[in-house]
Formats: C-alpha cells, sequence, structure tokens
C-alpha cells in the first residue's frame, strides 16, 4: 500500500483498525518505562531556553553544531561505560537484520570520534563542534538519575595546543553567565592529569620512563584518585587516612586504605593543597613539588600558559582558576581537566544548606580519534550538564517567570456562533499575544473559566448575547484575580477591584495589550 | 568507583585505557549504520531556525511543548507500523532487565496518546501540545529514506468540535509562511473522512447502520482509495479504469480493477471532482452526491464549518480550501484530513520541473486514547515533514546564506605570542562578532589562511611582527577575495583591489563591524 506511506498519522492510524479484529484487547498501561520521564510545558520552555543560550555563546567562539544519529554500530561505540562489565552492560543495544550490534549513544563524545574519524578529509582542521541532545543509559534508575537525559558539549578536535583548553574554559564562563549564572555564582577550577603523574612518579606509583603506557599499579593509582575526591567530604586528615592506613567513619565501617607512607602521603596532600593567591604562585608552587617529574614539568607549563592566555582573553581568577584540588576526570583525561561548580548554597532534602556543586566539565583527551584511524587526534571539550544546571537556576530563582504564563483564552459561549471568537483569537495572534480559544466543545462559563485558570491565562475574554448586542466584551484579568483572591476578604472589596472590566469589541488587542503590561509591571514589582 | 561517574568524558575515556590492555584491537570502522546520517553546521543552523518559527507559531495559538522520552514500551507504541505484520518489525526494540520489550518511538503521536491517558487527571482539557523530535523507523533505508527522521507535530486533545480541525489549518497555514514559504507557494486542501463514508455507503461497500464497525469489504474499499489517490498521476479516465476493469500501463502491464459498476464509479469521480469555486459551493455538490446518508451528511455540514471558521479567522480559500480529492489519509482519520502541498515547482533529479508536493498532513482521529482508557477522546493535529520542508525552501533558495558564513578567523603565527589573538578574538566576541584564533598548532600563513578559507571565514586577522610593532593588523576580507578572484585576471588589478588593507589595532573591532557591513550590503546587492 503507497498512500501516505511515511506520514505520522497513519502509523498510529492503523492501530484502531487492527484493534477492532481483536476481540477486547488488553489495555496497556499508560506509562513510560522506569527511568524514563516526560517535560512538561515550563519545563521544556526553560531548558529550550536555556540551550539557546548557551549555543548562542558556543557559536560565538567558532564552533558549529553538529548532530549525529542516536545509533551507532556498538564498535563504534567503544567499550561502554565504567561500572559496567558485562558486553552491552550499560548500553540500549539491538541487532541490525544482518546480525550487526548497534547501540544507543551513551553520551556526545564517541559520535564525535566516529565524525572526526569518518570525515576527516572534508573537516576542516581544527574542528569546533558543539552538540546537544539525549543521551541513553541503560543503568538502574533512582530518584533524580535518568536512563535519558541531555548533554551540550563543545569540543575542538585537532587543536595541539593550551589555547584551545584555555579558550573552552573562558566559553564555558561566558556561557554559563549567558545560562543566566551571575558572575560570582560560579567557579571554574582548572587542573592538570600531568600534574597529577608528576606526583603519582613522585611517590614512586607511575613510571617515568612510559608514563602513559603503565600498566602496573593501576589499582593503587585509582585508590589514590578515590581518595583525594573524598577531600571536600572528609577534609585533609580524612584523606591522610585513606592514603595511610585506612579509615573508620562515624558508623564504624571501615575502608581499607591506600597503605602510602608519610611522605607519599604529604606530597599527596601538598598537591591537592597547593592553590596560592594566583595562577601564577599555584604554578610555582607546583613545580616545587612535581619539578623533578618531566610530565609534572610540561603539566605545570601548560596551566601557566592557560592561566596568562584566560587573562588576555578577560576572564579573571574569579571566574577560572588553576586548582590542583580538582581530582575529577583525572583517571580519563590526559591533560588539562576542567570543572565548574556553582558556589551558591540550595536547601537540600532535609532542609540543610549545601553547595550546589558541580555542573560542568571537561579536558583534554588525545586519544579521542585514534581507535578508528590509529592516529593521534589532539581534542579537548566540555559538558554541561543541563539537567542539574536548570534544576540549579530553579532553585535560585532565576527562571524566566513569563514561561510559566499560558495564553489569553477567548471563551466559546455559543456553539452557533463559533466564528466570533474564532475572529477574536485570530485578531490577538496577529498582533503578537498568545491566544487560544475554548475548544472543550460547550460547557459554561464557570467550567471555561477553570480551564483559563488551569492554563494560566492571564486573561479570559466573555462575550455574551449581551455584550455581544451591546458591541463590547469582558475581560477578566484572571492573574490580578487570582492575586485579589489571595488577599481580599469582603464580597464588598471584590466587587469594588478592577479584575474585571468591558472593552468595545473593536478595541480588545489595546485593552488585551494594557492588561498584559499591566500584568508584567506587578510582576516585576513582586521580584 | 565513584568519581565523576556520569560525566560525558569519563566513558569515552575508559576505552583509551581498556583499549591498552588488549594487543592489538581490531579498529572500528568510522561509519553509521545504514539509513542514518550526521548534519553539519549548514543543514543543523537551517533546520533549527525552522523549527524554532514553527513551533513559535504554535505557541503565539496557545500550543505548549511536550517532550517525552525516546523509549517507550511496545505494548505502548501500539501495533506499529503498517506494511508490517512480523512482531517487532519497522520499529527498534530492546527487553529491559525485567524482560518488558521497549522500543524506540516511530512517531510522535503514539507517545502523545499515552501522555494524554497517563495524565488526563492533570493536564487540561482540551490539551493542547506541540513535539518536535526525532523518530526512528527500523525499515529498509533507500535514496533519501532514512530510519532515523525529524516530526513536528501539533496536537489537540479533547476538542471534539470542528473549531479545533479549523484552528489546525489556520495554525499550519501559519507556520509555513513563518518558515519561509511565501502566501501562494503553498495550499492546505481539507476533505473529510466522513464524506468519503457517505460516498462508501451510497455505492454499497459500507455498511450504513455500522460504518464504523463494518469489518466486510475492507479489501474493496481499499482498492477504492489506492485508485483514487492515483487521481495525480493517471488522471480521472485513468482512475475510471482503476476503479472497473483493470488498467494496462504503457510497459503492457495490467493492474487489477476493483470492478465497479459504471454509476459506482461516477459517483465516485464525482466525489473527487466536486471541487467549485467557493467552499459553500463544493460543500453543496457534496451534499448532492452524500446527502442519503447520515454520515455523509455530518461530513459535509462539519467542512461547511470549518470554511466558515477559516474565513472568519482570515484565512483565505488561497491558503486553505475544502477539497474533496484530498485522499492520503482518508483511510486512517475519522473526520476532517487536512493536507499541505507546496504548488511551486523544482526540477527533479532528472531536470524535468514538477511541483514539490505535500510536506505536511494531518486530521482528526477520535479514538487517540482510548486504547488505554478504554473512553474515547477526540483529537485533531497535523505533523509537518520537517526535511521535505527544508529541502523545499532550499531548492526553492529561500534559505538564510548567512547561516554558511563562519567565524572571523584570528591567525596565530608566534606560538611564543598567543596571549595576542587571544585578546583580540575576546575584543571581537565582546562585540558580538564570531570569532575563533587559529588553533591548528603553528602552521605557516598559508595553512592558516587556508583553515579560514575552509570555515568560510568573512574575514582573517593578521599581526605579524611588523604589524605588532606599527601597531596595527592587516585585515583580509576573504568574501571579497573570493569574488575578485572569480572575476579579476591581471596581478595588477588584483593589487588594487582593497581585499587586504590594515587598520590600527586599537580600532580592530570597528574594522571588523565595517568589513562585515560591506560583505553583507555586497551579499543584498546579489541576490
Amino acid at each position: 500500500m503507497t498512500i501516505a506511506r511515511r506520514g505520522r498519522a497513519q502509523t498510529g492510524r492503523m492501530m484502531a483498525a487492527d484493534s477492532k479484529k481483536k476481540k477486547k484487547p488488553t489495555r496497556p498501561k499508560a506509562e513510560a518505562p522506569r527511568g524514563f520521564r516526560d517535560s512538561f510545558a515550563e519545563e521544556c520552555l526553560a531548558r529550550q531556553a536555556m540551550l539557546r543560550k548557551i549555543t548562542e555563546t558556543y557559536r560565538l567562539y567558532g564552533f558549529d553544531p553538529l548532530e549525529t544519529s542516536a545509533i551507532e554500530f556498538v564498535d563504534a561505540l567503544g567499550k561502554f561505560l565504567p561500572d559496567v562489565d558485562r558486553p552491552m552492560g550499560g548500553i540500549f543495544g539491538f541487532q541490525d537484520e544482518d546480525e550487526k550490534w548497534m547501540a544507543l549513544r551513551y553520551d556526545l563524545t564517541a559520535p564525535l570520534a566516529r565524525v572526526a574519524a569518518q570525515y576527516r578529509q572534508e573537516l576542516p582542521s581544527p574542528y569546533r563542534r558543539y552538540a546537544v541532545g539525549p543521551v541513553w543509559r541503560n543503568e538502574k534508575p533512582g530518584p533524580g538519575r535518568y536512563r535519558e537525559f541531555y548533554q551540550c558539549d563543545a569540543d575542538t578536535v585537532g587543536a595541539p595546543g593550551a589555547a584551545a583548553d584555555a579558550e573552552i574554559c573562558g566559553m564555558l564562563a561566558d556561557a554559563l553567565e549567558a545560562a543566566g549564572v551571575q558572575r560570582g555564582d560560579y567557579q571554574i577550577r582548572i587542573n592538570n592529569r600531568k600534574v597529577l603523574n608528576g606526583v603519582m612518579e613522585a611517590i614512586g606509583l607511575l613510571n617515568p620512563e612510559d608514563p602513559d603506557g603503565d600498566a602496573t599499579m593501576v589499582e593503587q593509582r585509582m585508590t589514590v584518585l578515590r581518595s583525594i575526591d573524598k577531600l571536600d567530604k572528609f577534609g585533609p586528615d580524612g584523606v591522610r587516612l585513606l592514603l595511610g592506613p585506612g579509615r573508620k567513619d562515624e558508623s564504624g565501617d571501615f575502608t581499607d586504605g591506600a597503605g602510602l607512607s608519610e611522605e607519599q602521603i604529604e606530597l599527596i596532600i601538598g598537591f591537592v593543597e597547593a592553590e596560592r593567591d594566583n595562577g601564577a604562585a599555584t604554578c610555582a608552587r607546583l613545580k616545587e613539588l612535581v619539578g623533578a617529574s618531566e610530565a609534572g614539568r610540561k603539566g605545570v607549563e601548560e596551566l601557566e600558559e592557560i592561566a596568562a592566555l584566560l587573562e588576555a582573553g578577560g576572564v579573571a581568577a574569579d571566574r577560572a582558576k588553576i586548582d590542583p584540588s580538582v581530582v575529577r576526570g583525572l583517571g580519563y583525561y590526559t591533560g588539562p581537566v576542567f570543572e565548574a561548580e556553582l558556589t551558591f548554597e540550595i536547601l537540600d532534602e532535609k532542609g540543610r544548606p549545601r553547595r550546589f556543586g558541580s555542573v560542568a566539565g571537561g579536558g583534554r583527551y588525545d586519544d579521542l580519534v585514534k581507535r578508528f584511524t590509529g592516529q593521534a587526534a589532539p581534542a579537548t571539550g566540555v559538558s554541561i550538564g543541563v539537567d542539574r544546571l536548570l534544576a540549579a537556576l530553579a532553585a535560585k530563582g532565576a527562571q524566566d517567570t513569563d514561561l510559566a504564563r499560558g495564553p489569553v483564552v477567548v471563551l466559546s459561549l455559543d456553539k452557533s456562533a463559533m466564528t466570533r471568537p474564532m475572529a477574536m483569537v485570530a485578531e490577538l495572534r496577529a498582533a503578537g499575544i498568545r491566544a487560544e480559544m475554548y475548544q472543550g466543545g460547550g460547557g459554561n462559563m464557570g467550567k471555561q473559566l477553570k480551564y483559563a485558570d488551569k492554563r494560566r491565562a492571564p486573561a479570559a475574554i466573555i462575550e455574551g448575547s449581551d455584550e455581544r448586542e451591546a458591541g463590547v466584551v469582558q475581560i477578566k484579568d484572571l492573574a490580578l484575580g487570582a492575586q485579589l483572591a489571595a488577599t481580599i476578604e469582603s464580597n464588598e472589596e471584590w466587587k469594588a477591584q478592577p479584575a474585571q472590566f468591558s472593552a468595545p469589541r473593536d478595541q480588545l488587542v489595546e485593552a488585551v495589550h494594557e492588561l498584559l503590561a499591566r500584568a508584567a509591571a506587578r510582576d516585576a514589582e513582586l521580584k
């Protein structure tokens, strides 16, 4: 059958025909699978507005959008997620007709690697791209933990120098501000895997002759990383215990330590506490610690260069700074590592104030494309945690309140005269005012006004037969009405308030414009 | 391990560590699976701009965005696609850990049905929503036929009246114009399944007592539909043959006919050719044909109402009109059916002019939510074929040429003075000018300028040591340079042209602003 093969409707429509064939089909349950969720108007609009501002910043920096398919060959995705050992674990996979395994992407980096390899002849080099979209992880869902979520990445492939890293950091700062985070409410912290490698070399946990290839003592290095990641939680003394003999927590549970010597431990603690008043001083301190290691020295030089470039680009230390206590991602990246933290406090689920924490991270990863081509391609980039950033802005009350406001609702009280509200909404829309007529098919005025309230309509327009004869419309200021209902106690007061007024039919648009302007002024006052 | 559990980078990063364990891993091929594709800058930007304009129109009409997950339970999706009989055919499915089958959505309507059922207590009724996003079909890919493509839908659930259908048609007209289709270049055509049912009843192919439940003669009705769908291709006489004895094509192949009588055939042809000068006259003619059928009469009344409402909403017949020759979707929808066709001609792959054709379709489908709840919920909506519409606008040359333009490229010739270009790009960006510094890590001027060309940069900024001492920068107008290269023949002429000039370093931003204004003026002239 060739009729309307590709449309949307045809598919849904077939279902009805089919269901008629069966007798009493069991009804499917109306729910999304666990770990998946639906976003409604306000959330969608807030996310779209935020993503638009972030991607406009990326564009301003010369990054181009790239959209890849949601589905990739499994072998192009690589060996999936950390934590997960079983094949296909952590991803959603399926076999194609030719038996090849495909899967939904679990991040935006693996598809970039595939594209950078596939189109390496055609793409400019360096290739700067940004990407926005959902990724999927077949993991156990939990509170606030979904199996589908948005990422918003920017990466430069083919740029070997620290200037590319510095630019990503500066761009991240601008993007956060564009998204609505005030300067002073965030801090970008920059560290370098190579400096950590220098520390590992200095304490004898990494072979200085072949730091990249050293496959021994991997576990010990991971234990060190895990321990210093607990700095925020347990403080330097707690980390000392984790690096040394082990630590007992309040409940009496004991965590085995890394068994390092006093000297080894102090070098590590010295590294994470190396931050000084400014980038140059911090780098000088780091050089004292790792100067003996070639990797370490190289890492410090990169940090020095990044600090100088950020300054030249007008990004001061209150926005982005060198901070050796950043350890997140140090196990994965090959050079500089960045993290953006929101520094303001929010209340946690128990009402206690806590720092909001990390909303973006990234770093340099020079083996990105190598898996495909065998040739190293230097790359550096950042990923913004869209949902976390949205939650932060919502918690800070920094979201646009206008997003929640519905359209003006024109009541349709007379089923035999539907052309009249139809003409009114057309006039309002032509003037740029969001408007809809009530489409519920009849229903008395109370029901239609209730609908308008549920829609959070700023106003309802009513034209009964009396109004029609008199050539006027009734305009109900629903936002004001709600405000008054919350404050006014007597019926007399209520009646004296101008939450409903009439206007000549031919001045509908002007009257609604004025009402919306008053509402906006009230909103501004309340802020 | 808890470090950086959720970030993007960590996942890709693990791959490197893992690949080190194996000896000589086989390299994956850098390609997307068949039927999937990548969109680069210009296409992404054009699509985003178009979707933004369309969804702004939807918003103006009071529709709210809804984003559902890409993955649904298989039984919530219904019985998949037409044409496909095998279970799981046509979709991408996989089992969850608890063995439940899930699948990627194949349209945006099935998820809407699930949401409308799941949240029916919370959502306003009627519920107006729009949705934009990819859908997936596990079908055999072919030229221009992908297994992932965008849809952009708007639907009203819970609105029983023709006013909702009329509004969808008016909104579709506005959305097409917002997307860049000129008035006169499109035509929305409206028909009604019920009128077709009236015709089927009149010729004895449908039981008037139970038109919705009549499961007999389904094949004959489909044959009739298929035949009249060929009207464009074979004309009325060809359709007469298909409805009657059958038709032999030029190659001698014979298509079996429906075997209808002369009288039956003339009634059908009368139906598809019922269009008259205006909606009222068309409806009057339709009444003559199907007036004896209750369903038919009801259908004509709905069309009359839609025509009157469109007129009241300021949508004239040159934008949307009643046209009984529309048969697409008539087999699926339960009431009014809409189709938007682009009427301008484009050249096909063989250089022959042809009408661009359909870019959007929709209709009323009153059984949308019933599968879940057992209760009918009237629904009507439209889906715009995003990729087809984009292709149409590109063919028409109606796309924004600015989308292809790259950022200003600031060369970085001196690796020991990278802070200087860094400061320049920061100044340009602060002035709202897209700019990037060359990040390729050295490279002589020729290589860097070649990169700027590949980026389609409007200008390149050069500061060598001479310029630096003199306090100036060289600015190359690359767009003008390319234009000149195409027209100038002698070296002397070339040198006389102002495609490169110098400006004081502290007037960089002004100079680039002026260059961009000149480029825009040249572009406008060329149009």
